[in-house]
């Protein structure tokens, strides 16, 4: 395995930067997050968003419409910050450790990602000239999903004296709520309320409720103190906070280490949180931290071998790439009870809602590093299907569920449905996810048990929304693409596209299994009849794709280009994004998109169009296109790599790899942007190794863009595991494990098995 | 003059009909509007809406979106219940006079539209068998605009002994709130909040104010007691509320009266609104009632001989027009600064709102009866001129002026722009307004000064929102249209008619004037040019107005055929009106229409289109309006009789004439229909007798349909005063006052002057 995959940074305390670390420095692994803020807090007037979240937790708040309409969402939800089980307040010799308010000689972060945690070392002197060397270590652990864990490690330099650890468990904690937006200010933020708390025996707990949802949280914390000789330990309760006091003598040169645990639980899925974390922290104190530590180690060299891409030729690429692989694991989830929010667990952004880029940005990489995980997320979508039948029927369907573009529970949270609701093609999204993930791994079970009830509940959404125009062509009127910045318009190419494909899968792969009992018992138990599947297949047959012959590229939509184009020349650069800046009715009116729309479809589709058809919109479309969405240069460069436009794949991939880490966007404080992250890998191998899965199979078409020497990575394949590597000239597939195989290499069939690589020219 | 015009109605005290009547027995003259709410009040649990309202007075209130986008309207006003002067309590002998809790004999109702005022009459007996007989007459005073009175007459039918009137001012009282509405359960609507009051010399006083707007109301009441010997008067103040109670000696058979006075003012048109009610009330009080009474009688002689309509053979039907005739001069402002509110000044519904359906439902009566109210209403839109130029900009626009959709002060109230400021169209209908009270009146001086930088403004907006599509049409894109259940269309065709109807006489008006030296200083100050002009000129002439072939008719707007049709036949009666009942996504997914769309497009511009297509379309489109809007049938009614379809107009027209009067949608509790009143007359005159003025003149082309006799109006056109006459084979117009003139009698040209009267066969 390769090692030293290390983010590091120097941490000089600056308050422009700590929000930042907080993201950066976040302990997540799918189930709790924890923003890396300092356990000593920070003074007043610092930035800081200390948040605790637990994957789908979620309070219901009201969502009053200005004017009320029928069917329209009136409440959504949004996720918890639980509590504060990470403040530990060290004082030496009754001086305060607060290296944030001086005093620093010297201090690092690191996250150790091989090793899946986080430290933070600090060398600090007192203002008396007491000088300590801090070691914070800190991990989410990936495999007891319920424990966090805090190792502080304080060494006295030139004194001897007495440390005291004041140990915060606080459960009454608001959800973050920027003094800056008005909107915020007035909204009591503070959402969870102790039910009960107190201490039993030498550990912490609490049980807080969320008012509406009825969620409960369970949070236990517990020390453990090397040495222990010495030492003292009072608990109290203190305005509503739970502090265990630890006296402990310090000599010089000496360490002195204390291990807070804590565990969470939460209501969606124990029916005894409390009982629960409990069990999980006595599990975990009574194993050495070095073997939860060598666990997660474990955890995570199984991970990266299934994943750890190589970039030869840019350094800080490659360190961004890994970076974002190990974000998308922390914010995949370990059960079908959440998905993926938009910012992982890393912050409250979008309010921790699960959207469509989910399936289609992040799936991708779990499909072909751990499926597994791919399969939680599309089996969340499974468990809220009924929610989604729910939903279409609440916007006047009679058949078919309609996914909401944004949820934790299910349940959709739109306020303004012209950009939520109505764009539908989240349903194509999470059908093209399914396909894929069918097409991946050819797991049937998965396919019978959950995908194809999902496939014919999204496609008949399609046949209940479209209508035959005059021409005969199926029609999709009143939906919104993924471009934002045009809303409710008819025959939207993209939705159109994904809901032909949603269509056609759902047919084929319904009739291929039709004699499964398992597909039996589905037809049965939602009535699917050979005359539903024959219209589903006629819909997808003769879906209407716009074509416009005077510019020889497909319209967004049927008046698209009707519209005068946006001149986005003679706009001010603090005009954007746009749609802070103008009114939404006014950017409707222009040409102009907020992200790839058509240029996706493209992608995902290329067989519905020609390649000069393709290139054509391709090269329309991004003199329109803001990219004010983070979702949008990466699919601009894989479809540049799919269509040979090297320099443009080059040049959109760009930098936004490193978005999060680089800080690019100036907002990475507010959480990761978890789709990018996918996307980037996307635009690496879809676009650049041009590796695709379809109904006919594996195909590779690589090139190595410029400035790069290789790159190379390891995927899986329906059981198989694999590793390609691209240089300039060559390409190579080689067999890990697995039965032989066929795939496309560079257009060619050919057969890799009896050789355990295939090498070819490029 | 007709005498008699009056509506007279059992009053029983029943709950289900006494909110009813006190719309229908509201006092108002324009600026005030005072619900028929009882005096004495009612027991508890009886719905009441207890309301007093000053024409524009308001409250601005937050109204938060769900999703907040850039520049969506986030707040908005609301009319103001300004206060309680109305409640007077009656005990006699120590009983207390409750009629609605038993003891009537008898009791009557009356509005006295030629006196202008309202009685109620009611034979009483107490508990311990007292008779009295109880009169009271209420008037809002069209000569002194801030004057309110109640005389209350009071006999003793068998016995002798004491009244005691405790009468009521109380200024700080609530807006209606719907128990049954939870939107409104927490809002606490008392918005006016006591800023002074108390007695001065036996006048009560207060002066009260809105928080957020800073609107003041100053409000006083005075007494007169006749007989006043013997009496005693204490004032006091309990709960905030000012008290006057006077105690009066009364002997068998014989009559006590007491006047209570109020009078009202606001800071939006006085400096000193106290002052100014003061000095109102001691002129009204140092006059004779009779002598108000008298100046009430001959106001309305005066407004009755310029439009009261006589209908033979529906006795009903002429109560009803008479009626609305009358309710539309209560709703009509005597200033620049209100519109016409949705329900008059008779209700909260539509807190208060002015939409575009003043100008294009009502206006056309004040036109032909009394031009200079239709010149109040169009000088505040003048007035607001600069909000509609704001609230253009907010949405992105950069020249032009855009009317709001729904408001009080000229700023935008929609809390849902797609069917709120997305309608364009208001704009085409003050402009149409305009354009009509220009040519009935040839008021110059009000063009050269309002009307002309109106209809310029509006028109910029068209030009800055229209673009030319590649066959060289004027489009404009992303409209909502008259019909709210199709939003943000292309190229609605109402929409574009209206606005090719605004460029042309916006440039034709101004090139008419342009040597004028008023015209010339408003070209100068907003910077039109030639330019200007002929753009306006050539995007009138190329102004798209969709037909589709396949059908012979006018879509609706570009999309609206490829859309299924609405199966009406299959949607229960319940599902009625369909907006309460479905998403608007799902709304607008189909052919189905709330109200006349293209339908009023060629009423009002049939000179568009041929016949033919009008008829077709005509019949297209009733086959999928529900009427859902109180607006839409009038508007088919004229079009079926500008069609030759007199079945079809008579159908249409049906009792909508009687909707209030009769109470049909039984919601007239809330308020009068006041567009639908003045629509019903619009049917009459411009459909029945097909009255149309345009800028080739007068032309009258009349029928009487089945059921009638006969029907005869007096109206007025450019400083003349005429009547016309229609019976079933014949029609006379006479020239009652002013110049000869030129019209078109059944198509044809004939002159009227040298003889008074032109008969002509029909």
């Amino acid at each position: 395995m390769q090692t030293d995959i290390k983010l590091v940074r120097n941490e000089n305390y600056d308050p422009k930067e700590l929000n930042l670390h907080e993201t950066l420095f976040c302990n997540a692994n799918g189930y709790i997050g924890i923003r890396g803020t300092l356990e000593e807090g920070v003074p007043k007037d610092f930035p800081t968003m200390r948040g605790q979240y637990l994957a789908g937790a979620y309070e219901t708040i009201p969502m009053k419409q200005a004017e009320s309409l029928c069917n329209l969402v009136e409440e959504k939800q949004t996720m918890l910050n639980i509590c504060d089980t990470q403040t530990i307040c060290l004082t030496v010799c009754k001086e305060e450790f607060m290296p944030a308010a001086g005093g620093v000689i010297d201090s690092e972060r690191i996250l150790d990602m091989e090793c899946g945690y986080t430290e933070r070392v600090t060398h600090w002197k007192s203002a008396s000239g007491k000088e300590i060397k801090v070691r914070i270590r800190r991990m989410a652990h990936f495999g007891m999903k319920e424990l966090f864990t805090i190792e502080y490690e304080v060494e006295a330099l030139n004194f001897s004296g007495e440390a005291v650890f004041d140990s915060i468990h606080d459960a009454e904690v608001a959800n973050f709520s920027d003094p800056d937006d008005p909107r915020l200010a007035d909204a009591s933020p503070c959402y969870l309320k102790v039910a009960e708390q107190g201490f039993s025996g030498s550990a912490s707990y609490s049980v807080s409720r969320a008012e509406n949802s009825g969620v409960k949280i369970a949070a236990v914390t517990e020390h453990v103190l090397d040495p222990s000789s010495g030492s003292g330990c009072m608990m109290r309760e203190e305005n509503g906070r739970l502090i265990t006091r630890l006296r402990v003598p310090v000599r010089q040169n000496e360490k002195i280490t204390v291990i807070k645990y804590a565990a969470f639980s939460d209501s969606i899925r124990e029916k005894d949180p409390k009982a629960k974390a409990m069990s999980v922290l006595k599990e975990a104190k009574n194993r050495p931290i070095e073997e939860l530590y060598d666990e997660q180690k474990k955890y995570l060299s199984k991970f990266f071998e299934r994943s750890l891409m190589t970039i030869e030729g840019d350094n800080e690429l490659e360190d961004a790439v890994r970076f974002n692989m190990y974000e998308m694991l922390c914010a995949a989830p370990h059960d079908d009870r959440s998905g993926i929010a938009a910012k992982g667990l890393s912050g409250e952004g979008y309010e921790g809602h699960f959207f469509w880029d989910t399936e289609m940005y992040v799936v991708p990489f779990f499909l072909l590093t751990e499926p597994s995980l791919a399969k939680n997320i599309l089996s969340f979508r499974y468990a809220t299907l009924p929610e989604a039948r729910e939903n279409a029927a609440l916007l006047g369907h009679k058949k078919g569920a309609l996914y909401p573009w944004r949820t934790i529970t299910g349940r959709e949270c739109s306020g303004y449905f012209p950009s939520g609701s109505a764009a539908y093609h989240i349903n194509g999204a999470i059908a093209y996810a399914v396909i894929q993930y069918y097409l991946t791994t050819y797991d049937e079970d998965f396919l019978l048990e959950k995908g194809l009830e999902i496939l014919i509940e999204t496609a008949r959404l399609w046949l209940d929304t479209g209508v035959y125009d005059r021409q005969g062509r199926f029609c999709i009127h009143e939906v919104t693409g993924p471009d934002e910045y045009t809303c409710m318009v008819n025959n939207n190419y993209y939705t159109n596209a994904s809901a032909k494909h949603n269509l056609s899968f759902a047919a084929s792969l319904f009739e291929k299994f039709r004699n499964d009992e398992r597909a039996v018992r589905l037809a049965d138990r939602i009535s699917v009849t050979d005359d539903e599947i024959g219209k589903m297949k006629k819909a997808a047959e003769h879906m209407y794709l716009p074509y416009d012959s005077d510019y020889g590229i497909n319209p967004q939509d049927d008046s698209f280009l009707e519209k005068p184009v946006w001149d986005l020349a003679a706009t001010p650069k603090e005009k954007f994004p746009l749609l802070l800046h103008y009114h939404p009715l006014h950017l409707y009116r222009y040409q102009v998109c907020k992200q790839a729309d058509t240029v996706l479809a493209h992608f995902l589709f290329p067989s519905l169009e020609t390649k000069e058809t393709m290139e054509k919109s391709f090269r329309y479309y991004e003199k329109i296109t803001t990219h004010d969405s983070s979702l949008s240069t990466c699919v601009f460069s894989m479809t540049a790599s799919m269509l040979g436009l090297k320099d443009e794949a080059l040049s959109y991939f760009g930098d936004s790899a490193k978005l999060d880490l680089m800080n690019r966007h100036e907002n990475t404080k507010d959480g990761v942007h978890t789709a990018n992250m996918g996307g980037c890998y996307m635009a690496i191998v879809n676009g650049f190794a041009g590796l695709r899965i379809t109904e006919d199979g594996l195909s590779i078409d690589p090139y190595v863009p410029e400035g790069l020497k290789s790159y190379s990575f390891p995927f899986s394949y329906r059981g198989r595991n694999l590793r390609l590597t691209v240089e300039k000239d060559t390409a190579v597939l080689e067999l890990i494990e697995g039965e032989a195989l066929e795939f496309s290499a560079g257009g060619k069939k050919v057969e890799l098995g009896k050789e355990k690589q295939w090498k070819w020219k490029l």
